[in-house]
């Protein structure tokens, strides 16, 4: 199995599904709905709701039943990444090749579109079906202890905090578990939690999904100063510009490399329980370290 | 039982509840928190959360179990007044008789404190107890829907659309049920829904929710041109300024009121079935209506 063909078949199956919740663009408020659906359907790896597919098949979860809050996951995302362009924020033009949210259709409704797809997320996770209300509970928590200020949010605000500053390993540890590893190490476990995964499984699977959190985060920070534009489709050496917190500044690119093949050692070394059967989770932390873009 | 005094008295709960819920002031990320309880803190007639707990007496409920609903519903009506205030959007600079919380934290911070709020609504809600698992998951939908694309953001983007527009009695009917109608339905809706209501009950609360939502919203148009500054604690006038789509705009000062009334009639009216132990919510219908702030 090449990992990047099975990358793109899911992708495919997920934006479907995303196509499918999401409003269409000929109900009322239509600029709304327009707006969302421009950021959502606009490509994207679909990482996380593929994790969290993935974990759960090794489970023994049924993909249709998980869908939903793979979705959720990816809608997520999508409205992090929405209100991280905003000129208050991070002030990007350029997201996967196009146009930021706030350039197309204006801040105001930037700010309503990722509103309403954090609020849908939730909405999407009551639709899971053929699973335990007690189950899908908690995976709402999950999702949202792990998307709020003791998440995402969170290392978002230590993100911009961080900026123009000299911040300590430490604080870079902070910020990285929580702006990117957080989400990614929830939709792994939201994945096992709903197939019922039991303690030992689900903390093998925790501690792959925090691993491959921080080697993420690393190589995005590498892809920032060694990567190329036309692949990643957003703006190259932002990060230094504007005085960004990343592991390059603080360790240095070599020694960032290292850590990045590191931590993905450590995520498959985490697998072992299930050994060959979770095939597809060690290449996607193989893919995750090696990608170029 | 005087009406004012008991809000202040059932607010002082809701208070002491939404305190022990939000993140502490000394944890890390500091302004994040700072940010979110300035806002939630700031006072307010803590409306939504009465009408929950006061739907769920009415069915039998107790109060201790319907809290975490309650503050969910206040914790999103707060993040949906800071989103509402940015410079992008209506540009407030006055909430509830203080800076609104971008002038005191700034843009960036507003919009996270806003996303974190809008999270921890859903955290909350995962915290219920002595609930079946089936109905918290029926208030997560509700809660969900009636804020969304299909709910409460949905009304705020017809609402800025329809700036400096002329806009018909049923698009100002749209705005109205949707951005201040959606949440104080759900309010009713989500305390009778967690109190195990029957079909019948849950369709006259509907009924009387819908009628106070738009009333409340009728009475708030009046109010921003007749209304005291010091009582309303916001500016007044900014409606006419912004050639906001609003009742008084449309119908005239006179006859909104006289619609102001008629939605309290009906909204009692509904209650009928209930008999004498629907005093409370009696009482806040007109309590909406008659209000100076």
């Amino acid at each position: 199995m090449n990992i990047k063909e099975f990358i793109n078949c899911k992708s495919k199956v997920i934006n479907k599904e995303l196509d499918k919740h999401l409003p269409a663009e000929d109900i009322h408020p239509i600029q709304l709905n327009k707006s969302m659906r421009y950021s959502v359907l606009a490509g994207g790896k679909r990482l996380r709701p593929i994790l969290a597919l993935e974990a759960a098949k090794l489970i023994g979860g049924q993909e249709e039943d998980i869908l939903p809050a793979a979705c959720a996951l990816e809608l997520i995302h999508n409205y992090s990444l929405i209100h991280d362009d905003l000129p208050a924020m991070d002030d990007d033009d350029l997201r996967r090749g196009k146009p930021t949210n706030h350039k197309v259709f204006g801040e105001a409704m930037a700010i309503l579109a990722g509103d309403a797809l954090l609020t849908y997320a939730f909405e999407i996770m009551t639709k899971i079906d053929n699973v335990s209300a007690e189950q899908v509970l908690l995976a709402v928590k999950e999702l949202a202890k792990a998307s709020g200020s003791k998440g995402m949010v969170g290392g978002q605000v230590a993100d911009i905090l961080a900026e123009g500053h000299q911040i300590d390993s430490n604080e870079l540890d902070y910020i990285h578990r929580h702006k990117t590893g957080a989400l990614l190490k929830a939709s792994v476990r939201i994945g096992a939690i709903l197939s019922g995964a039991n303690d030992e499984q689900l903390k093998a699977l925790t501690t792959y999904a925090e691993e491959i959190g921080l080697g993420f985060q690393i190589v995005d920070d590498i892809l920032d100063i060694e990567g190329d534009i036309e692949k990643i489709g957003k703006d190259v050496g932002s990060d230094l510009d504007r005085d960004k917190a990343t592991f390059p500044a603080i360790y240095g690119l070599e020694e960032s490399k290292k850590m990045a093949s590191k931590t993905c050692k450590r995520a498959k070394e985490a697998l072992n329980i299930f050994g060959e059967k979770a095939e597809v989770l060690l290449k996607l932390a193989d893919y995750i370290i090696e990608r170029d873009y």
